[in-house]
């Protein structure tokens, strides 16, 4: 590969990264009831994005859907604000790979959720251990999803306590 | 951006990528009672850098401040070596924006910590999802921490059992 | 450093992150009995690489030897398979540092396990909060691990509970 390839090799790669993690921000900067991811996902995915998250009993369905399922709308809560309050989507290091205008990354992530807190129940949180492996095209806004499908390892339910001190 | 430009911008980003690994590095290495973050965190921060930590009760104050409240000195331990005797503060995919000499950078932080065995009483560890917003300037000596500000999702305390047998 | 270098520089750091990722996705992508693990790990390590996983009662092996430790043959199980049925190896940032032809990583490890459901038993997962400190070289096919130690902070043993709601 020459020099100047490399160059757009890296660059590339580095946006893609970008564009991948813009997903976990819109996650985690609307957390609960705020349900504005789409101020995030509107950089991260095409218009015409799908997304195949029957993992968690969604049917693939376009990303606009995708937030409904997961954030509710004015009439009602979705799965995520129904069940958690604060969550975080840490990414690992993603493997990608570039032809031309096209990509594909595949991505682990772990998913922990704080659920909410019921009385005389006890507290619990939810760690997800899964895999995203998206399809990406390079769009004149820059790299876009255009295909993201969640892998799932395994979840796990922990009861939690409450603590005297924090770190 | 021109070829020259894209080199320099992913030059910077790579070496800002290991300005915030750095202080993970500072403080993993240096385990229980070992207090000397500052080892690494020498290279982290400029040298009048101020961190807000105040969701850890900690009031805005410098780096080296930082230090002692977390790690105590010779007289008195420090919030994290009172409470645990080993952790790991891992970071998923940073999200960088240059301009110039000055740069930006959120980063997501799962940070886990084994509590003191303390007899009689539960094992348990804590989990920590949160998300580190720096500010950092480049300096003759690399990019460094102008400003870190710690926002925390949540904190999970979880009893943790013995194992027969280890992964 | 010219600008040449530079860009030598950043692709060499994007295909030794590659290269340790292969590692996990190797693990992750044979879960549970499939031990099929060699079939990432032969473009990850040198033919006669060699690692040290004493921390987990492994004496310093070849990285076959590894494969077989943890995941058995087809006469018994191994490490892995015998006590989890899935996990996830999720890679925190790596500090990768570059000399000619050779470079040394120290990248964070969050390994999560699912163990397997014993009839009468709670359930239980397995985190492990570790770092993977490798030495690697350049080969003809790339950059390749010639020596990975791993480091363990620790190993957290929990009980997990079934949950009526999925995130």
């Amino acid at each position: 590969m020459d020099l100047e390839k490399k160059i757009q090799y890296l660059y590339d790669r580095a946006a893609i990264q970008d564009t991948i993690t813009m997903y976990s921000i819109g996650q985690d900067t609307h957390q609960g009831d705020d349900r504005n991811v789409l101020e995030q996902w509107r950089s991260v995915f095409t218009p015409d994005a799908s997304v195949d998250f029957t993992v968690f009993g969604i049917a693939q369905c376009s990303y606009q859907q995708l937030a409904g399922h997961l954030r509710g709308d004015e009439n009602q809560k979705g799965k995520m604000n129904e069940a958690f309050s604060k969550w975080q989507h840490l990414l690992g290091l993603p493997k990608i790979t570039i032809q031309g205008d096209e990509a594909t990354s595949r991505t682990d992530l772990w998913a922990s959720h704080n659920g909410h807190t019921i009385k005389g129940m006890p507290q619990y949180s939810v760690y997800a251990a899964g895999v995203f492996h998206d399809n990406l095209i390079r769009t004149d806004d820059g790299w876009r999803i255009k295909f993201r499908r969640l892998e799932m390892h395994f979840t796990d339910t922990v009861h939690t306590v409450s603590a005297d001190r924090v770190l």
